[in-house]
């Protein structure tokens, strides 16, 4: 295991940005003690004290001068998060603060980290591995029960598990070939051919079952992405209010008053909706507009549900739903008419899906009931299976069922045992990838640079 | 002193809102450590450890389902920030986390605390006086250096040990009264005539000197409002770009785009400066425009300097200077005309006070030293002084003026020694208000409700 930055010591503010009581430094590397000692004036050198122990005293410029009083919170290795000494600073919550204590941090031979270098170096160190590693920021992003449970369970480790179950499989399998490999001369079988096609198939078949629960996982990791879009004073910003409850968007009589994207989430049995209210995605009248209907196109071509909203009073808009089949697909499309309260009799009139109104709420629900029939595989979840939500694990798992398959192929054509020890080490190699055992610098930069700075 | 929640445990979240890499939640109170137990899992219980000690552990909910794992700090009566038993959890950085995990508390016989209640128990519990209490909301919004060092001076007690020096004096002083008044019978003397007004006097002179201050402190804590005024199409937006360099706002050709009230931030010598650009305070034409300009209108009322912007090419607006005149007082008012770049010979033919222009930056420094200019007192901060930035503490020390003038006027006409005694105790009470040795449940309400929650 290649540890790199080994010799330099890392700063970042852990806590989110922002003003509250208290904001949180993190410190860690070798240097962390020595660094943390020249700037703290407390009873007892930090360096001196036990792990996981708190010390009360003031942070002070190289004046001497008082930057703030603080709790120093003490870890030392490899009794830490990363592994390393660390210590987490406690101060007012105040940027105008954490920042004199950062610049200060920064001329005792400590740079500031990387997005995720903490959580980096817990798994260069050997504390978590690569998917529990990756969970940490799913963890910390999940907004509904289930994309929590989802995270939760795999920084639990139970993807880790079920992968790490696979590769063994395939190690123990593929460790029969080598022997006959090994053996080459003396033309002694270990494992039969029958029993050996049994095994590929048997794996082939769990790796089948895990990558079916991606399209799942993605949506229990990253939610479903809906937008509105409309004609002018449709009611987008009402359907939008209506179902947050709250007035976030600008409500008027006014068209066009909804001039960026606003983005609103909602769960439905834990499963996160993002709502986008589109600004209108028709020829701009001036050049401000001109950049909200660039972005609204945007939105509409990257949102799995479209819900296409019209007015009762002047019917369902052909050309922008033209429009919107320029953008998207037409199942993702879910035709809506508002302002049925005005004239219910006319809803007859419509080749609509729906008929709602945002001002009393007529059809909401229903509305909502449609959003929920457009996820598969919703039912496919157990509270404590292992599930893929991450592409870098599917691709992972894809690329180890095609050289499985191509083993298969050797194994059928009794090609020479050296082509199917390939194709399983291949596939044990796209296994052990996705725990980390296996990995490169550019793989592990991708994935820890969509990290926050501090964690 | 009394401590009437003493019954009460309470907890919030003490960091900033939002995602980051961790969230901390803090409770403190008698309850604490049972409550803390109830809901965690780790190698040993809470009640059980040694203070200033960190415990790595999971919370789960009453079914044992893991909600996340967590660092718990544990503090000790009277070794916390409140004085009270207190933990603080320490968890991954996301608002569904920590909403989850003070959910769990709520069952636990445990409450949500009231804005600056912590502080507020600090102050009941006598680890900081009142003006301390104060200074710690203050120091967390602090933004610049200036405003952050009067802070941190009055958290330290400059301002508190200035008071309570004069307390003691004027103490001194009524105690001699006093004593005369338990031996009226026999008609001492303890002090003289002469020497009991020179004392007045003197405490009189020490409350003027610290007075006087407050103009300065106040500015030093909340810094100076400044807005831009001017038509559609001057370049407020321009101006406020080129002075933050970069652009937090829509600069566009098309008039009246601005139509929120952007506020932003710069420090110029450590003194705070906010800038609003107003939506422009002219007749609305619409709906959406008609709130703008109510808006903009008390922007303006509530600014200590208008800088009041105009096109060289359409010249100064007398019907909008007229406007403003109506809304402030005219020293606040700075004509300034922009785009002089276009043709600088045109500056002869105004009378403004500047000219400017937002796209080359000529004339922008000349602007600031104007705005530094209308700032009265500056020089009078020295670093080591207490500062009175607090009206509650500068209306305490009129009131306590009044009641040192009116015993001047008893001891010049030789009133009974009843009356003076009775003023000077009044103005003793006033000071001791400003330190919190004299109080109410009002003033201390209105005092923490300006906290933020979890301070």
């Amino acid at each position: 295991m290649s540890n790199l930055h080994v010799e330099d010591t890392i700063t970042a503010i852990a806590t989110p940005p922002g003003i509250g009581a208290i904001s949180v430094i993190r410190i860690s590397g070798n240097n962390t003690f020595k660094a943390v000692d020249s700037i703290f004036r407390g009873k007892i050198l930090i360096a001196e004290v036990a792990s996981h122990t708190i010390h009360y005293g003031k942070i002070v410029n190289p004046s001497d001068e008082l930057i703030d009083d603080v709790l120093i919170s003490v870890f030392k290795n490899p009794h830490s998060y990363t592994g390393e000494d660390s210590v987490e600073i406690s101060t007012h919550g105040n940027p105008y603060i954490t920042q004199q204590i950062i610049e200060l941090l920064l001329t005792q031979n400590i740079r500031i980290a990387e997005p995720g270098e903490f959580t980096k170096r817990a798994f260069l160190n050997g504390k978590i591995d690569l998917t529990q590693a990756e969970a940490v920021v799913d963890v910390i992003n999940s907004r509904t029960a289930v994309s929590f449970r989802g995270a939760r369970n795999q920084l639990d480790g139970l993807l880790s598990k079920k992968v790490r179950g696979l590769r063994n499989l395939l190690l123990n399998t593929s460790s029969y070939i080598e022997l006959e490999l090994d053996f080459a001369e003396e033309n002694l079988e270990f494992i039969g051919h029958r029993e050996l096609l049994d095994r590929v198939n048997e794996i082939i078949t769990e790796i089948d079952n895990l990558s079916a629960t991606y399209s799942f996982g993605k949506i229990i990791r990253d939610g479903i992405n809906v937008s509105i879009a409309g004609k002018p004073n449709v009611g987008k910003s009402s359907l939008l209010n209506y179902i947050l409850k709250e007035s976030r968007a600008i409500v008027s009589n006014i068209p066009g008053t909804t001039r960026d994207i606003i983005k609103e989430y909602i769960s439905i049995d834990g499963i996160l909706f993002r709502l986008y209210d589109t600004a209108g995605i028709r020829i701009p009248n001036n050049e401000i507009e001109k950049e909200g209907v660039i972005r609204s196109r945007e939105t509409v071509k990257n949102s799995d549900i479209v819900i296409f909203l019209n007015d009762i009073e002047t019917g369902i808009s052909k050309e922008l739903y033209q429009e919107l089949l320029s953008l998207t697909e037409k199942q993702k499309i879910i035709t809506v008419v508002n302002k049925i309260d005005i004239d219910p009799s006319k809803a007859k009139n419509f080749d609509a899906d729906l008929f709602i109104s945002a001002l009393t709420g007529e059809g909401i629900d229903q509305l909502f009931m449609k959003l929920k029939s457009l996820i598969h595989n919703v039912s496919g979840y157990t509270e404590k299976s292992a599930i893929v939500s991450n592409l870098r694990h599917y691709n992972c798992l894809i690329r180890a069922k095609e050289n499985l398959l191509n083993a298969k192929f050797s194994i059928a054509e009794k090609l020479s045992g050296e082509f199917i020890a390939v194709d399983l080490r291949n596939a044990e190699s796209d296994l052990g990838e996705i725990i980390g055992e296996v990995t490169s610098d550019d793989i592990l930069n991708n994935i820890f640079m969509k990290f926050c700075i501090g964690k």
